[in-house]
């Protein structure tokens, strides 16, 4: 399978206060869609309100980026919250987000969940319901962004939540297309040139080498930049300059 | 002069988390604009959609109760908090409301600054001046609801926002129609029947009799009733049955 | 096996800022020790000096009342808190509460692990280890309180850190001895006849019956009484009264 | 007036979870007193351990950086905290700091107030009582790190608090030895040449250039760097290496 096109997103906003930590106007330049902090696990009013400006003012599709309420843990700790509370938490962030994105001129078109919340909802049930109801609170269906044969995909196709596919270039896949979990050797890969390869494959044959050495299908409408490690500002540019040059549309997701 | 109408508004959902202050549910049978707490000083978002609900149902006008970042402190200890932060603040708290308020089939009609906040914007004009863009960047110019004579409502007339004058039944007024300052002696009402009294003469004939024996004018829309004291439910009442026996109609300003 | 003495221990200082839950005053003149929260689900700096002043009046021994860092969650979501995480947060609490209990002329004098954290280290070794070690951390070797065969029980022991046990008398037990799940039926006893008559069998004979109507072994040095619920005062009086009736001593653990 | 030593302090542990701030380690290199930030302003229970260890190992002296409770203000927002409530609040940062100081070998040494508490306590008189009820309350009558002239350091003098005066080399100066206000032009110097030479004026000979062109003393026992500005540390280095190749013993503070 390939893909005419392909969306580039990455977490932006990630600063707090006096703390920064992605560089967002230059993955602004880069990225067709911003996952903004929502002030759960990052992000303060007024880093949403210039990060929505500016995304904006680039045409960068605005997304709310939800998390469990842990400024302390960056939303990394998974948290037994009861789904009632994350329903309304999750609506909560997005409505604080369409403020910005409103003003700005734009809308929040997507949510991803982030940190282990994202990682929670690829297996858990409940909390995969709570963010679909959450997602359902804040009204307009808006699509949720996540892993292919996540629960939370599962769940928000049931409820009539439209979802979209992503992969991530940096992360190595095991033989039956999922992510290697992140603890494991070689679970993530740094050197760039294998990123870019990676990401163009992904782009333009939906596949990726796994670590057996085996060929498999990787879906995603959209790929996954990091923005808060070392080079990332560079690393998203070539990966985008290379998409480019191979052809792909690079754009939002429709 | 006098009022056909007068508008009862309270603070409510002041909880947060296990903690609960206002009982919502009683106060929601009086009044008729519910200021709910958006999570700054108080409220948590479950909080906040079971308020909103409940105001929807019964018909009452939610106003957002908006305040300095501060749940230690319960938004009553004043903050140098600069202007481009508290207008996004003011912001982002509107919006996380609006999500609650549209889902229960209704939407944020107003906005009130609370404690520290709301004493401050009567002398400061910057943090004035950036509440009322707060209003603004949130869309829709939602009245600021306030005390007359105060800069905020001066720089939210300059803006072209409305606002709607309130007053307290249950404070001293001076000579020259201000509140008395709270830590004065007798600036705080407790007797029922004084509240009471003082509350259908704002209603009906927009004065109350101040501290120096004078009668004085108290334009206000809306009467301010506390929740957050015992016997503050019996008392909320009594007064909406007393103004009703009065003839005037309570009802929730245009 | 029968107890001349028993320590009775409830949860205090669980306000925050402008919002209360427990009457301090009152609960400090039945227990024995105080389980003070030390502002990480709940607890400000104001009422933690508060509660360490009274109970060193009335000879009430202070405990650190330690958890996860969660006000919005009261500490009861269960957290995935790396290990040194949670061990420095363990010191850090420790060390806030020693200062109050020192100037109030009293002291620290053990540990008790607060909601989803005293759940999970029942049984989550990692978590149990990471408490040991905040409390080695905090330095003196503070006892443990906590449930007889609990893994942080086996990790104090292995570290050379005292445990002293507790029991409920408001909750059932199971025929092995354990606790019923708080959410099944039965789980939590409301009648304080019951909670009465179980807390001198608890302190008497070291037995309670069990659900299944056994009579089973409950080893423990400290019963926990509830300070949060409608008539939780009136029925601490009550069991201390009861217990004292029957012959046993109400005084702090050795 | 000349020193025959002088004391470098520095804010040390400024980030919180995920964001960083300040390269401890290489300031711990530099530095003979290191201010911790306590967990209000900045700071987490994992980074005051490490930096507590880091700065035990190097012999550099431990101090308690305590703040207004603000981690999205970053403690830089003047705040009317009642003084019941500052005086317990510095006592609990003090408190929690010295559990890492202690189990890493060392103590707490010495208290500076952050941000616009430092400023605050220059001159509001409340405020700087408060601190120093606060100081007395955590115990061992630590000495207050501050401006000369401060009414801090009076609140001090009259508790038997002691004090030690800093100055700041990259901060202009008044003809009448204060610090010019941070707003006004120049108030802040970059050159590091300058900030170079005007440490080694202000601790060879107690004295600066004021902006008038006048040489002003200032009288300090410490020199104050700062560590969040880049080029901070090669800054550090180059004022350490100068004063000790210009004979001042750079050395803690007795």
């Amino acid at each position: 399978m390939t893909w005419a096109s392909i969306d580039l997103n990455a977490d932006l906003g990630e600063g707090f206060g006096r703390w920064r930590l992605t560089d967002d106007e230059e993955l602004l330049s880069v990225v067709t869609s911003a996952n903004v902090a929502c002030g759960f696990h990052a992000g303060d009013a007024v880093t949403m309100r210039r990060v929505c400006d500016l995304a904006a003012e680039r045409s960068v599709r605005i997304g709310a980026q939800v998390s469990y309420r842990d400024l302390a843990g960056f939303g990394r700790r998974s948290m037994d919250v009861p789904a009632a509370e994350l329903t309304a938490e999750i609506a909560y962030q997005i409505g604080a987000l369409e403020v910005f994105a409103r003003a700005a001129g734009s809308r929040v078109s997507y949510v991803k969940p982030h940190g282990a919340l994202y990682n929670r909802v690829v297996h858990d049930e409940e909390q995969a319901a709570a963010v679909v109801d959450g997602v359902l609170l804040a009204g307009g269906r808006l699509p949720l962004l996540g892993l292919p044969g996540s629960v939370l995909h599962t769940a928000a196709g049931k409820a009539g939540v439209p979802v979209v596919t992503e992969a991530f270039a940096d992360r190595a896949y095991t033989a039956d297309g999922r992510l290697a979990p992140r603890g494991e050797d070689g679970a993530v890969l740094t050197d760039p040139a294998v990123v870019v390869e990676r990401s163009v494959g992904m782009a333009r044959f939906g596949t990726v080498t796994a670590r057996c050495g085996e060929t498999v299908a990787v879906r995603a409408r959209s790929l996954c930049l990091h923005g808060d490690t070392p080079g990332a500002v560079s690393l998203a540019r070539r990966v985008r300059g290379e998409l480019e040059a191979a052809g792909v549309r690079v754009e939002p997701f429709a």
